[in-house]
C-alpha cells in the first residue's frame, strides 16, 4: 500500500534538505535519492530531470509561503499586517533565504526552459496579487492614497520586492535583514505620507 | 601581425549576432566560433568555457550601456535627464532586452559559479551608483526630497530597476515598454512629489 501523498512529504523534506545543506544547484535527482533513501528508479518515478526536480522544489516553497501566511497572527494596524506579509515573501532569514535561492534558480531556469514558464507565470501572478491586495488594504485604511491600488503601483512594489530578492541572493554581504525591512519601510511610508500630506492646510 | 583589440571587437559582433539570433541560452563556444568563421581552438583564447563566454558577453553589454550612456544628450531639464539615463538601462527596445537576458543569465551564473562573483559585484556596484547619482541630481534640483539622496533609497530605485528587468524578461506578455516607463515615472513622480507637498502652507 502505497500512501502517495505521504512518500511526496517525505521526498519534500529530503529535497529542502538537501538545498539548506548544499544550496539549490547541488540538488540533484542523485543526491535528492541519496538523501531520502530511495533508488534514483524510484525518484524518477516523482521528477526525471533536473527541470522537474527544480519545478518540485519551487512548488514546496509555495507551499512553505502559503502555509505561512495562513497560520500568520496578523496585526490589527493594516499597515503593520502588510508589513507581516510582504516580510514571509522576502530573503529575512536562512530558511526564507533558501526558498529565494530556489526561486532565482527557478526563474532563470524558466527562462530557457519552456515547460516550466507556466508554473512561473503562476508564481509571478501570486506573488503580483499579493503585492496589490496589500495596496488596497492600505488604501482602504488611508494609509495610501486611493491612486495606489493600481496595477501600476502593484507592479512597482512587486517589482521592488523581487529586485531585493535577486540582490540579497547575490549581495547577501550588503543586504542584511534589516536593510531590506528598512527598503519596504521607507516604501509604506512614501505611500502613507502621500495619503496624508504633511499637516492639513485649514487656514489656506 | 596580431591586433588583439581588433580580434576582440569582431568577436564581440559575434557574439552578439548569435545572443540576438539565437537567445542567450544558444551562444556557446561553438556556435560563436562558427559566427566568426573560427576554429574552436582560436575562440578558447578568449573564452574556454560557458562561464567565460558569459563574462564576455556582460562586458559588452557594460561596454553597449556606458557608450549610450557617454553618448546621451542629456536633457536640460533634471528629471527628464535622470529618465534618459535610467531608460539606458532599461529593457525597453530589442537591443535593451537582448543585453537584459545576458545580465539575468549571468546574474543567475554568478549565483553557483564563484569565478564571476567579482564581476557580478562590479556591474551591481556600478548600477547602484547610476541609480545614486540619479537621486542626487534630482535632490540638488528641488525634485526630490534631500532624504532621496540615501543609500537606502539609492537600494530602492535599484531593485525597483533591476526587478523590471526580471519581469521583463520572464512576462515580456506584461510588460511593454510603456508599462516599465510608467513605473519608472511613477516612481519618481513620488520622490517629485514628496518634495514639494502640494502648496505652501503660507497661511497657516
Amino acid at each position: 500500500m502505497v500512501d502517495h501523498e505521504q512518500r511526496r512529504r517525505e521526498l519534500g523534506h529530503a529535497v529542502w534538505r538537501v538545498i539548506r545543506r548544499d544550496g539549490v544547484d547541488h540538488a540533484s535527482v542523485r543526491t535528492v535519492a541519496k538523501e531520502a533513501g530511495w533508488s534514483a528508479g524510484a525518484l524518477r518515478h516523482y521528477f526525471a530531470t533536473q527541470s522537474e526536480l527544480l519545478a518540485f522544489a519551487m512548488r514546496l516553497v509555495v507551499e512553505r509561503i502559503e502555509g505561512r501566511l495562513a497560520a500568520l497572527e496578523r496585526a490589527a494596524d493594516p499597515r503593520e499586517a502588510v508589513e507581516q506579509v510582504l516580510h514571509e515573501l522576502l530573503p529575512l532569514d536562512d530558511e526564507r533565504r533558501a526558498e529565494n535561492e530556489v526561486w532565482l534558480a527557478f526563474t532563470a531556469r524558466a527562462l530557457i526552459d519552456p515547460e516550466l514558464r507556466a508554473q512561473h507565470s503562476e508564481v509571478h501572478d501570486a506573488l503580483h496579487q499579493t503585492c496589490a491586495s496589500a495596496l488596497e488594504t492600505l488604501a482602504a485604511a488611508g494609509r495610501a492614497d486611493a491612486g495606489a491600488a493600481t496595477a501600476l503601483q502593484a507592479e512597482r512594489l512587486h517589482a521592488l520586492t523581487d529586485g531585493l530578492a535577486v540582490h540579497t541572493a547575490l549581495r547577501p554581504d550588503l543586504m542584511s535583514p534589516e536593510q531590506i525591512i528598512a527598503v519596504v519601510r521607507l516604501h509604506l511610508d512614501a505611500l502613507d505620507n502621500a495619503a496624508s500630506p504633511t499637516e492639513p492646510t485649514a487656514n489656506a
